[in-house]
Parts: C-alpha cells; sequence; structure tokens
C-alpha cells in the first residue's frame, strides 16, 4: 500500500484532535476580506464542518459578527492589515497573512463551486465569496497535502450557511462580556457562571454546541421563534419523553467531529464504533417522537434517519471494542475476512505448539526444571540450568550464557518462531488495509450522517431548554405581539441560582415611557435588575422560556450595555474614555427597538462635567432614539431630569439601616432614592472605625442620619441582611 | 529487560512534558497545611524542581505568598476545606484534597528528611515540614508508582528554599495586577505588554524563569541589591562580554527540565544530546568571566564547572542526531558497543545482498524488466511480467499474483530477509538498553548539574539586566541610604516602550512630606506617572537599574494599589464594595515603608458620601500611617485638603484646549489642577456633537469656557494632540 505522506499544519484555528481542543466548543478560524462593495467574512469550524458567510458595509457590524463566533485564528489577504484584522477580531486571536492567490476572485469562485455549486446563488457579494475561497482553500492547506503535493479536497464540508447580520439580534463584544452569556468571571477565587451555564442541559456535544450557536444568534424571526416555543413548550407538559430523550441522548457521540475525522481519513477504529453506536440510538430518538403535534418535533422525527447500512457497514466489519493503533491488530472482526482469518489461525497455532513445547521437551530430556521463555532481544528459547546442561538433546543449539543457565534453540522451535513474527505481520498490515477501505465507504456518507447529527444537535438543545424550563419555573413569554417590554416577577437566571433567596421584580418599559432612571445605595439589586431585563429578552429571542410569572416583549434588534469599568492603561486609553468610547458608539447605534442598559455614566470625571454628560444623554435617548432605557446612577439630580422629561420614569431600590445593619429589600419601587449608604458600605468591607466616623462626621448629621426619606424606612420584611448576601 | 510499569497522573500542577508546559515559565503545584503554629506552604515545579517553602500566622500574609508563585494547582490535607484553599490560591487554581496520611507530621518528617536531610534545620515549623512532606508524597504519587506499586523518589529533587515572607517585598496579587508586571491585558484586540516583557533579554529558559523569580519577589537586603548592582553595572560598561554571553547563552537548552526528566529515566536521546551541548558552552562562559571585578561575576566564575565527565560519557555512547524514539536504532554510536555493530553489520550486509539481487537475477534468468521489490504485508520479492513467467527458474515459489505480473521468492531470499529482520529487532533491543544505562548514569549526576544550571540562570539574568539597562538608559539607583523616594526624569519601563514619545518626570516624596494628591484632565498621564513611581521602585528592588536620570530610593517593605474598577457581578460585589475592600486592606497593613498609589477612591457611591472617605482615607494615611502616598482624583476639593495639611502636597497635570482639540503636556506640577476636560473627551471618543453641545451648555458659561486657570494656558512645546496618543 502506498502510504500517504501527509504534512499538517497544526494551527490555533484549524485543530481537529479532540485532545488538543478544549472541550465540545466550537472552534473557528476566519477570512476576512474587504473588497469595494464592503466585508466579506466566513468562518469555518474544521473539526465540524460548520461554515458560516455573512457580509457587511459597517466596520462596527464586522467586529459584531466577528465577536459573534470569536474565533482562534483569523485569515487575511493582501487588502485587510494584520492590525487592521486584530481591531476587528480582538487580541486572544492569531491573525495569519495568506497567499493573496487565494483571496482572487477567480480561484476563490471556482472552489466555492467546486465544494457547494454556483456561489452567486449562496453568497452575497464578490467579497463574501472570495472569503469562502480562501478559507478553503486555507482549510486544504492546512489539512496538508498528499505525497504528489496535490491538495485535498474536504469532503466532509457539505454545507454553508449564508447570513444577514440584520437576522439576528446584535450583541456587540461589550454586551457579550458584560451580561456575561459565555465569559465565566472569576469571583471570590471560584469560577463564576455564565448564561450558558445554567442554560446547559444538554446530554451531548452535538447539543451544546447548538445551544452555543443559538445564543450567538437571537432570532428576529417571529415565527422561528413560535416553533422552538412550540416543540419547547410540548416537552415542558410531558416529563416522560422528555427524561427519556435526555437519557438515550447521552449516549451520543460528538459525530459531526467523528465524521469529519473519517472523512479525512483520520479517524480511528473507536471513531467508527462510536459512530456505529451513536446511530444505534437514533431509531429510539424517532421512535419517541412519533406521536408529537408540535411543528417542529414532527419535523424533527422525519429527519431523524438511522441511516441502517452505514451502521451496518461498521458493525460487520471493525471489531466491538477495537484498540486505539490500527497498524497493530484486533481492529476487524474476526470472520469479516478469510485471509486474515486464516493468519490469525496460523500465529494461534503456532503459539499454541510453543505453549505445549514445554511439557514435551521436559518429558524428551527428563530434565523437570527446563522452561520455554521468550525475551525481547533473543526470542523464544529453551532454559535449562547449568547442573542439567549433559542431558540436553543432539539438535539443541546454544542461544545465550547466563549465571546459572543456558538457553538453547531448536531448529523446530525457530521455525515456528519465524512463521508466528511473519503471520502477525502480515496480519496488522491486512487489517489495517481493511480497516482503510471501510472507513473510506463510510467517509462517503459524510453528508447523511451530518444531516442526522443535525436533527439530533436541535434536539438535544430543545430537550435542555423544556428541561431547564420545567425545573426552574419559566413561562412562555409573548414575543413580537407588543411594542413594550413587559415582565412580571422576573428573575434572574444566573443570581437565582447562586444566591440562596432571590426577590424577583417586575420591569415595565412601556413604548409611551421607554425610560427609567434607577436610583439606590450600592449593593441593593441595581445592577442585577438591569441585567436581569436584558437577559430575560436574549432568551425570549433563542426561542427558550423566561424566569419569570409572565412576559411580554417586543423583539429586539440589539442590546447595547455600559455597565462596569476596565482601564486600559498599556493601551493608552483612561476608565474613562473606554466608557466615552462605548457611549458614542450607543448613542451612534441604538435605535427605538434597542435595549439600553447604562450603569452610572461619566464617573470618571470632574463631578460637573460628569451630570453635565449624563443628562445630555438621557434628553438624547429620551428626545432622538426613544430606545428601551435603563439608566442606573448616584448622580441623584438626575432624578430630577427624569421627572422633567414626559416619557422617562424614577424607580429605585431602597435599604433600611437598623443598629448597625444595613438591610436591602431588592425590591424595585416607584420614584427616586435619597440615600447611598456608601460609608455604610466602607465599614463593612472593613475601613478601619476611626476613618469610618471621621467620614460620618465630615458628612454632617444631616446626611449621616440615614438621610433616606420616610417612604424608606419600613421593616424589611423579605429582606436580606448584609454583607452574608451582597447583591448589586 | 524488565519493563516498569508506570502508572503516571497528569494534573495541571505536576506536567513535565514540554509540549503540554504551556513554554519556558514555572508551573508550581502547592500544598497547604494550617497547623496550631499558623500556616504551611510548599511549593514546587516538578519539571524544574525548584521547590519554596514558607510560613506565617496571617490570613493576608499566606494570600499574597501564594499570589507570588500563581500555583497551577494545590494540594490540601483534613485541616483545610476546598473552598477556603480556592480563597487562597484564586480560581485558577485547580484545588486537589489529598491523602490525610501523608500531611501528618510523622510521615512527613520522615519523607523530607529522606530528601533533604533533617527538617528541623531546614524548615521553621511543624506545618511547614507536613506541607513539604505531603508536597513530596503527592510529586511522587503522580509521578507512579513501579511494577511493585512502590513509591518511585524523585532524585532530581535536591534543594529545598525556606523563606520568611518579610524577607522580600510583599507585592499582593491586586498590586501584582494593576502594576502589569507579569499580566499582559489584551488592548485594542493586541495584546499588551507586561513589565516583564520589556526586561526580558534573556538568552535562554534558565534565565527567563530566573528573572520571574526575581520579580516575584524583589528584595529587602540592601547587600544582596547592591551585589546584583555591581555585576550589572559591570556588565553595562562591556559591552563586548555582554554581547558575547548573550551569544553563547542562546546555545543553552532548559537543563533544569532536561535533568529532572533525565533523572526520572523519562529523558530521550536527544535529551541527553542537549544537555551535552550546554554543558559545552560552559567553557566560553567561564572564561569570559576570568578577569570579572564584581563579587557577583567573580562568583559566578567559581560556580560555572563544565561537568567535562559528564559531557564525555553522553558524547561517547550518544549519536551525534538521534531520533526521538528510543526503540527503533540510531540511538547509539558506532564504536560503543562491539555486539551492536555487530548486529548492524549484518543488516547491512543482508540489504547490501538484496540490493544486489535484482541485477544477478536478471542475469541468471534473461528477464529484463524483473524487479525486487518489498511490500509491508508480503516482505521481499521478485516480480516478473505475465509475458516471462515461462523464463522463471526451478527455486522461485510464487507469492502473490497481480494483474499483469507475478511475485516470487527463492529460499535464499527468504533466509536473507529472516536474517535482517531479526539483526533490526535485536540490534534495536539493544541500543535501547545501552541508552538505558547511560542515562542512569547520567542521572546520577543530577545535583552537580542543578547547581551548573542554577549558575548559568543567574548570568543570564544579569545580562538581560545589564543590556536593558544600556539599551534603554537605565541608572543605577541608590537603594536604601535614604528614607525620601526621589526620582529625576523618571519614566515608565513600559509606556515608554510603547508610545511614540514620552514625556520624564520627576517623583519626590521626602519622609517630611509623604503624601501627594494629584489631580489633572483624564488622559493627561496620572495613572502612568503613579504607576512608573512604583515599578522604578519594584527595579530597584530587584537589582536592576532603573528608567530614570538617578534616583534615591528607601527599601519599600510593600506596594499597594487601589486602581481601575471590576464589577463582580455574580460574586454579590459592587465595583464599590470592591474598592472598599482593598481600601480596607490598604488602611489595616500599610506602614510608613509602604508605597499607596489611589486611583480615585469613592466614585461608586453619591459625591458627598465618596468625598467624605476620600477625605478620610487621606488623613488617615496622613496622621497615621505615614506611608509613601500617591492620591490621583476627580475630587478638586481634595486639592484644598491636601493643602491644609502639614505634611500632604498637591501636584497636577494640565492640558491646553486650542481651537478643537485638547493638548496634554504629561508634565507634572506643583500645586492642583483646575478644569477636567470631560466634555472634550467625550467628543473625541465620538459622542455625537448635539449632546456634546447640550453638555457643555448645561455646564453655563463659567465652567464651559475651558475652566481653568491662567497658569495652565500656555503653549504646548513638548506637547502630543490627543486622541493619537492618549495617556492615562
Amino acid at each position: 500500500p502506498v502510504e500517504r505522506a501527509v504534512t499538517r499544519v497544526v494551527t490555533p484555528g484549524t485543530l481537529t484532535e479532540a485532545e488538543l481542543l478544549g472541550g465540545d466548543e466550537n472552534n473557528f478560524v476566519a477570512a476576512l476580506v474587504e473588497g469595494e462593495e464592503g466585508y466579506g467574512l466566513a468562518m469555518l469550524d474544521v473539526s465540524t464542518g460548520d461554515f458560516y458567510a455573512t457580509g457587511t458595509t459597517d466596520a462596527a457590524t464586522l467586529r459584531d459578527e466577528a465577536g459573534r463566533f470569536d474565533p482562534a485564528e483569523a485569515v487575511v489577504g493582501p487588502d485587510v492589515s494584520v492590525p487592521e484584522a486584530r481591531e476587528v477580531f480582538g487580541g486572544d486571536c492569531m491573525v495569519t497573512p495568506y497567499d493573496a492567490g487565494a483571496f482572487g476572485f477567480d480561484r476563490a469562485h471556482e472552489r466555492v463551486s467546486d465544494y457547494f455549486g454556483r456561489p452567486e446563488t449562496l453568497l452575497a457579494s464578490p467579497a463574501e465569496i472570495r472569503a469562502c475561497g480562501a478559507l478553503l482553500a486555507y482549510a486544504e492547506y492546512a489539512r496538508g497535502t498528499t505525497d504528489e503535493g496535490e491538495r485535498d479536497r474536504l469532503d466532509y464540508l457539505t454545507h454553508l450557511t449564508r447570513y444577514d447580520p440584520r437576522e439576528y439580534m446584535l450583541l456587540d463584544a461589550v454586551a457579550l462580556r458584560s451580561l456575561e452569556l459565555f465569559e465565566r468571571r472569576s469571583v471570590h477565587g471560584a469560577t463564576g457562571t455564565a448564561l450558558v451555564d445554567v442554560l446547559d442541559e444538554t446530554a451531548c456535544a452535538l447539543g451544546r454546541r447548538r445551544l452555543h450557536d443559538w445564543l450567538r444568534r437571537p432570532l428576529l424571526d417571529t415565527d422561528e421563534i413560535r416553533a422552538r416555543q412550540g416543540a419547547v413548550e410540548e416537552l415542558v407538559g410531558d416529563l416522560s419523553t422528555r427524561e427519556f430523550l435526555h437519557e438515550r441522548l447521552h449516549d451520543v457521540y460528538d459525530v459531526e467531529r467523528l465524521i469529519a475525522r473519517i472523512s479525512r481519513g483520520r479517524g480511528n477504529a473507536r471513531d467508527l464504533r462510536s459512530l456505529h453506536d451513536t446511530l444505534a440510538v437514533v431509531p429510539a430518538l424517532r421512535e419517541a417522537l412519533a406521536g408529537a403535534e408540535s411543528d417542529r418535533l414532527r419535523d424533527l422525527h422525519e429527519r431523524l434517519d438511522p441511516l441502517e447500512d452505514v451502521r451496518e457497514t461498521i458493525d460487520e466489519a471493525v471489531a466491538e471494542d477495537p484498540p486505539i493503533e490500527l497498524t497493530e491488530g484486533g481492529v476487524v472482526r474476526e470472520g469479516y475476512d478469510e485471509r486474515l482469518d486464516e493468519l490469525r489461525q496460523t500465529e494461534r497455532e503456532g503459539k499454541r505448539w510453543i505453549d505445549s513445547l514445554e511439557a514435551e521437551e521436559r518429558e524428551r530430556t527428563g530434565v523437570d526444571s527446563l522452561k520455554v521463555g521468550f525475551n525481547q532481544v533473543h526470542g523464544y528459547y529453551i532454559e535449562v540450568t547449568k547442573a542439567n546442561t549433559d542431558r540436553v538433546p543432539e539438535d539443541y543449539q546454544r542461544r545465550q550464557t547466563l549465571k546459572n543457565s543456558e538457553r538453547y534453540y531448536t531448529p523446530e522451535l525457530k521455525e515456528r518462531e519465524d512463521e508466528i513474527v511473519r503471520a502477525e505481520g502480515r496480519a496488522d498490515d491486512l487489517e489495517y488495509e481493511l480497516f482503510r477501505e471501510v472507513r473510506a465507504a463510510v467517509g462517503d456518507e459524510t453528508e447523511r450522517v451530518q444531516r442526522v447529527a443535525d436533527a439530533v444537535a436541535e434536539l438535544d438543545t430543545l430537550v435542555s431548554l423544556a428541561t431547564v424550563a420545567a425545573e426552574h419555573d419559566y413561562c412562555r413569554p409573548e414575543v413580537g405581539e407588543t411594542d413594550s417590554v413587559h415582565v412580571e416577577r422576573g428573575r434572574h437566571p444566573v443570581v437565582e441560582r447562586t444566591q440562596q433567596s432571590f426577590v424577583p421584580n417586575d420591569a415595565h418599559l412601556p413604548r409611551e415611557a421607554p425610560v427609567t432612571v434607577l436610583t439606590g445605595p450600592n449593593m441593593s439589586g441595581k445592577s442585577t435588575y438591569m441585567r436581569q431585563v436584558a437577559l430575560v429578552c436574549v432568551l425570549a429571542q433563542i426561542g427558550s422560556f423566561v424566569p419569570a410569572a409572565s412576559a411580554r416583549l417586543p423583539v429586539l434588534d440589539r442590546i447595547f450595555t455600559r455597565v462596569g469599568a476596565s482601564d486600559d492603561i498599556a493601551g493608552g486609553r483612561s476608565t474613562f474614555m473606554v466608557e466615552m468610547d462605548e457611549l458614542a458608539g450607543i448613542l451612534q447605534h441604538a435605535s427605538e427597538d434597542s435595549l439600553v442598559l447604562l450603569d452610572e455614566v461619566g464617573r470618571g470625571t470632574s463631578t460637573a462635567d460628569g451630570f453635565a454628560i449624563a443628562r445630555a444623554v438621557t434628553e438624547h435617548l429620551h428626545d432622538e432614539t426613544e430606545a428601551f432605557t435603563l439608566f442606573a446612577t448616584h448622580h441623584h439630580d438626575l432624578t430630577a431630569v427624569a421627572d422633567s422629561l414626559p416619557r422617562a420614569r424614577n424607580r429605585h431600590f431602597s435599604a433600611t439601616r437598623e443598629g448597625g445593619s444595613v438591610t436591602f429589600d431588592h425590591d424595585v419601587r416607584e420614584g427616586p432614592a435619597t440615600a447611598s449608604y456608601g460609608v455604610d458600605v466602607a465599614r463593612m468591607a472593613g475601613v478601619p472605625d476611626s476613618v469610618v466616623e471621621r467620614a460620618r462626621a465630615l458628612l454632617g448629621p444631616e446626611e449621616a442620619s440615614n438621610g433616606h426619606s420616610a417612604s424608606d424606612v419600613e421593616p424589611a420584611t423579605n429582606g436580606h441582611h448584609a454583607p452574608d448576601e451582597l447583591l448589586e
């Protein structure tokens, strides 16, 4: 057999080995092109075959779309510089300049045609075609060439998804991070929890990646949202089907990666068995959906093809518990190939003969201590102690002398040994040849396997959403039938899991009064509340149920956040500059269908400048943009501004100081707050008493005596005592 | 040969393979014990043998020491819970509960004695002995046991460094992060630069790790500081020696890891050759230091032993360019072992015979197209086309039938083939045996190799510091002869490299007026200035020269920072709470020998509360602590406070608005600033004009017309135009 001399190139974006990839998550490599008609962006996961393309003329949108997929590597041609690409893809992404020729239109067009048919029907611009073509070329290059230096087609790339950025809710990198959709922040030395973690009850890697994809791209299409909701609702209502499906889905292997490896001629025998075992699960999944009523589940029932022929091909040829190594035997099932069975028979017989040799030779020589043994260097031998060497027969030939014994062989033993070694070697080689044939045959069915994997992924994700909804008391939101945000008794999906008790809150942002200014002391719950409103909207738009008693929601085009702060010293941007930069982005891009979260704008400058900016921003969002806006602030003057604006409202969180401790009730109320309790927090954090007392004295009798209005002083019935459960 | 069945346990802290370890940096596993007499903490890098132990009764000090080493894994016994350990080691560290028995005093004592001799002379408390003993036990466990289930002593652990936390300047996790000593923050999509990056001109991994260690533990001992400075100074003054050393050090392999692998019986032939090649460099290093004058370089000259015997042992036995695999031949040099040379000779002769066979058989049969070939499955064969099969001699036996030809073998060919296969197999096995003997012999010299590595590491680090000092115009600071901080024309060592031009600034914090309140607009340079003062002090205390025209510095016991801000939402702590928490730590632990950097305290609460806290804190640091303090603020009222305090000073950075842009001169000056330019920054960041104009209008004519005093309005001669070079 001609061995293929493969020169693989391993880069962060083109890893395909499960051991090198961190986990189940997608690992994308991107290609970026800037043409006359705008940008073309392509993203490919070579380990699964997931392939996306999009285009835009707007640099900000380009960054946002790149942020969705968070590629590990980006390939650029001559029209995009490395620093430009770094701006787009972020600092964790490796930027690789690649062959200009591959980015040329003609070659790219040809390559895309070769894989997916006529590019013009699939992609929207020459830039997109060039990005996709160049990315295919790069993936082929990284995969390595054949002996003859020929390119090697990646047959498992069967599907290219082209989408328009405007088809999905936009969550830019800032929003993704501050809403913690995927990012786990380290907290008190423990790893934090992201939204995707509380949502992930998937049973297999296929579902896990699909869930990430849905969260990455919340929908704008209400029909699709409702189709998913319908499936979730049916599964919420049917515990036994849900649990049955979940249980069976646990036995599904990562077939997207398996078939990708198999189709590239890199899968081992265990990979084939894993594919077989997964296909064996499909009939049960299909059967469980036989009586489904929702359109989406009925559709999945159709799509779950168990691929009997593929399963049988594998089962007949590949042994049930094969080793990882393909060249050392044990891979092919007995009975599959006559030649192979014969070689193995020869091997076994030879070994049996040697097994019986010791008894025979003892009898023949009369030496009871005679032993037959094997040693890596010298092969089989007959060992006789020095005392008995005179009883050794004529045909014994000396092989090795030890301290207390001699080792011999006989011509017959040597012949048998040669026979065994040769049969074993040939059988191993033959098995490898046979295995490669089966692997190639299965690889030919890649597209069918991928279609089944697609259906399984969707089913697992729907089951996961239903499980979370049922176990954590989520409701089905009405989406797109109203132009107001209306949530009753909503909860923060992550915080409600990590805190011992959680106080639900309503959120009403009607079209006619979309702006709310939110005040209240530190840790009273403002930040949690704002994020909770945003997360409920995100969940609704991926088709999930939401943590609330009920919800009626509009379809949001985008969520903006300006919360928290981080210095960017070596990059030369102050906290304040970062803040203003993000704010500018919001003011430029928000629409009346956007949700804007602002947490304290204008902190990093003087009080007068900061307040002037905060006020001007509030007025702009109120008068011009009319976006749904939640603005948390300590500038108490801003509450007076809200009072003076017709479409703005004041809401606040309050607290009560009793004895030495401050109690928060975490309940959002009408009107503005009046006290901030900053000095109390300083005391709780362990600032020395003398400093705390001095600060109180400086505040004067008026402010130091709580300073809150009568309405705030009330028994905190469902309140918590800080600092046990500090919560903002 | 008896093969050892090794069951290795791979954990984040016990990786030893270079491919799995990220780079040259240390990878520590820690063990923590809490006893009656306080905590015992041990840290071990199993890949290099670096082993540290320390003890403290204070939980905060414990966290700080753990933070210095930043272990990948921590092992705890019964007296420390997993959550406690997480608090100590941080969220990125894997916490592993381990066998209580190993943490028991008697077993730990015995194990430490076995490795390092009497524990009482080495370690300060029973808790430290227990931590070290348990860590040794864990390292042995992770390394795996022998066939017989016996523990396997780690002979390369020859040295244990016990230190007192009070011997080093303390830099807690907050300070390490905010001063960016090691952390590279992502900036504008590009990876940022840490202090260690601009300081690292080391040529080998040994020096690179040593530099990290020095930065991790800046000295308090002025004698040691001066000894290092003396060596650096001599190297700064001798360009040719410095360049020669640097060049030669490039050829040094990571011998700490090599000898650790070799001593554990895991090194391959290339590892031995790399050790050989490194030892071959040592004589040149030694020679270059022959005329050194500084004590430290003379001392290194003594310690650089070229270990001729070890080098020869390797060179005689191991081939010059060996393969990675040890069992496939090519590892042992020809001429080293007679038996081996004979086997290889047999192999070669057999192959030569087969090489000549084709010509011979063509002549014998008269078939010109006859070919001799080899195939994995069937071995050697003689191939004859179908047309010529009638001319085949009697002794040809049929082996395989192809479409157009037949393949044969002859008894003699078969015999030769067997001979080759057997000789090859036996030679491979013998080579492996011989190699293991040599490896074991070299492993016995571990301690001597480690001593040379230690000297090389120190030399490389000193050369690196000298290179940076010479190339970037650093000066030798006077350390410990004054109790005031006095820097002339100081620069930020990182920012001066990443910005096109950099304005140096003086820093004077005399003992009699240690507190400075720093004001000025955003991006005028306050944050950079504060960090620059801290970094100059850190560099001085590791023995490095510093980026300044001249510097006289005290020995600081600790540097505190409270800068930047980060939300900790799922952890339930607001920005403000994190800020107060860090502030409390500073107020509790700072001494008159500490440097405290505060950047805007009290931002996350109401203006009144924030100012009261900021003032009380300033007064406390001024009256009670008397620490060297730099307090940057936008609370302009705080400048009046500084004016009223006898040991506090006001300093400011200023800016000029000219036409549409703001110019910063980045020059620190006496007295307070008067304008903050917040609205200008908002405009530069891209906040829409209408919003900017509205904010200006709200500020009123007084504040909007720059608002700065006459002293600020002056031509910015060496100034920069924002936003091209934004800088805070």
